[in-house]
């Protein structure tokens, strides 16, 4: 699934990722007031509503590029129609040649993990029949438990052709409060690292692995450390605007050939309509706003990347 | 809400919760065979078999166990009717006046983090409506994030009167692989210790917090550190039974009046018709064989629990 991945990003040029994390409080009124109209004020309601906002806004960018990435948190708080909206989603952007990475940070223990990896990327058997519950390309997973929470994830991305990113550094203020702490003189994420940069070899891509791991576009130093210990390890990057991470500082986050890493930006892209520089577009044409933004940070990431 | 869980411990004499983790294959054939006539062999049907399966166990059991722990990835994995299962044995235990452990490991930075909780823990806002998505009693939570994943989580308790339990020192063979590492003089699980014990004191119930910490059985003598460590703090341990934790090594995780800790096991009561020991109830009185595996389990752990 990497290999897609790369290609993706170099057919579209556009090492990118929107991350579709919608709240009710960013859909547009008119849309809210459709949903509400047809579901009632309830949870159907409100998950009709982002599943519909999520729909304008993959018809405004799915030409532009590679991947999305649903937060599936966001989905979970609407409750069981909300994951319904999410699995939609999915299923849509799927549909729209979209690679979809389910941001969902599970980790478990090895029997419970092995659960997740059916959920999110494999498929489940019934009686004589075979489901794919909801189906991403790859999912965000939680390293805290050591290998053999992972382990059933590099099963079922082996046999079915999907992929991971670990958590090595995340882009939150208190990341550090663990992932920094020194550990036989390096660094938790590093040690994090080396296991990512392990499990990633029983996991190889063409060049890169099924094993990414995610690291914060907050902490450009760490980014520049991690990128040279996972040489072989996609890296995806959260953090990029909303959060304060910067193009120039992301630089470090590419291999020399401007290959490596995919840039995530959620609020930046989906409420672009809410902002200063994009609000001439107004709530009715949201999804043009998101259109722009995406152009906006396509090329605002290009110009500092390395030059194959 | 801990001091609900200490109440209904005390009242039942039963420091032990059982683990609602349901896989297809431990659900007798007869209940399969009525869902998949109702359902087809679709992820309806076998979400309903788990549903129907769980439903004798919670009956059979309801009088005996202050508290159940639903294993939420067991539930994903049939997709959306999948985790309409999970909020309907939520509810149903709820009902049975059972208190709820949404067994969910989520953790993700601070404005994700608050969806999860609110998705769990809390209430969502839909127009001028309140809703309570899935409503578990309490959630485990992942610590790799730092505070800022931990707060949100820790406001909603403060507000719903609800309580978490914090991944500390989990159960699985690889979980020393990071939690075992030495930082600064101790350990990460002794790290994430004290992170555990700063956030309980802004969360207290009457004696214990309503942030706990989960400690695994299998490695009784961490679990005898990490009491000591948070003397504040109840203890969430799984890992008896199917993973190899013996009831005498337990003895340690109780404070010295015999509270602050809760024992889970979750196939060695849900899968008892299949064992050895309780085989004589065949598959038909699966459920009976659950409550008579909890029973023994009581009166096993109580036997070496410090005495008031």
């Amino acid at each position: 699934m990497i290999d897609k991945l790369v290609e993706q990003i170099q057919e579209k040029n556009a090492p990118v990722v929107v991350g579709l994390d919608p709240m009710l409080s960013y859909v547009p009124e008119e849309i809210q007031k459709k949903s509400f109209a047809e579901y009632g004020e309830t949870l159907e309601g409100a998950a009709d509503a982002i599943w519909q906002f999520n729909k304008g806004i993959i018809d405004a960018v799915y030409d532009l590029v590679p991947a999305v990435k649903p937060q599936i948190a966001m989905y979970e708080q609407y409750g069981v129609p909300g994951m319904a909206a999410f699995e939609k989603t999915v299923s849509y952007c799927k549909k729209q040649g979209l690679l979809v990475i389910g941001d969902i940070k599970r980790g478990d223990i090895g029997s419970t993990s092995a659960a997740y990896a059916v959920a999110h990327l494999g498929k489940v058997q019934v009686g004589s029949k075979v489901y794919e519950p909801f189906g991403e390309d790859f999912a965000t997973v939680n390293p805290y438990l050591g290998t053999d929470g992972i382990e059933p994830f590099l099963k079922v991305c082996r046999e079915n052709d999907k992929g991971i990113f670990v958590l090595v550094k995340t882009s939150n203020p208190s990341s550090g409060e663990l992932q920094d702490k020194e550990v036989e003189g390096s660094t938790v994420y590093e040690h994090v690292a080396d296991k990512v940069r392990a499990w990633g070899q029983t996991c190889m891509g063409t060049v890169y692995s099924n094993v990414g791991a995610v690291v914060g576009a907050t902490y450009p130093e760490v980014g520049k450390v991690l990128r040279k210990a996972m040489p072989q390890s996609f890296l995806l990057v959260p953090g990029y605007g909303a959060q304060g991470g910067k193009a120039e500082d992301l630089a470090a986050y590419f291999n020399p050939d401007g290959q490596g890493a995919i840039i995530n930006s959620s609020r930046g892209i989906i409420c672009a309509y809410t902002k200063e520089a994009y609000k001439q577009f107004g709530p009715e044409h949201y999804a043009d706003a998101s259109r722009q933004a995406v152009l906006d940070m396509v090329e605002d990431i290009n110009k500092y990347r390395p030059k194959a």
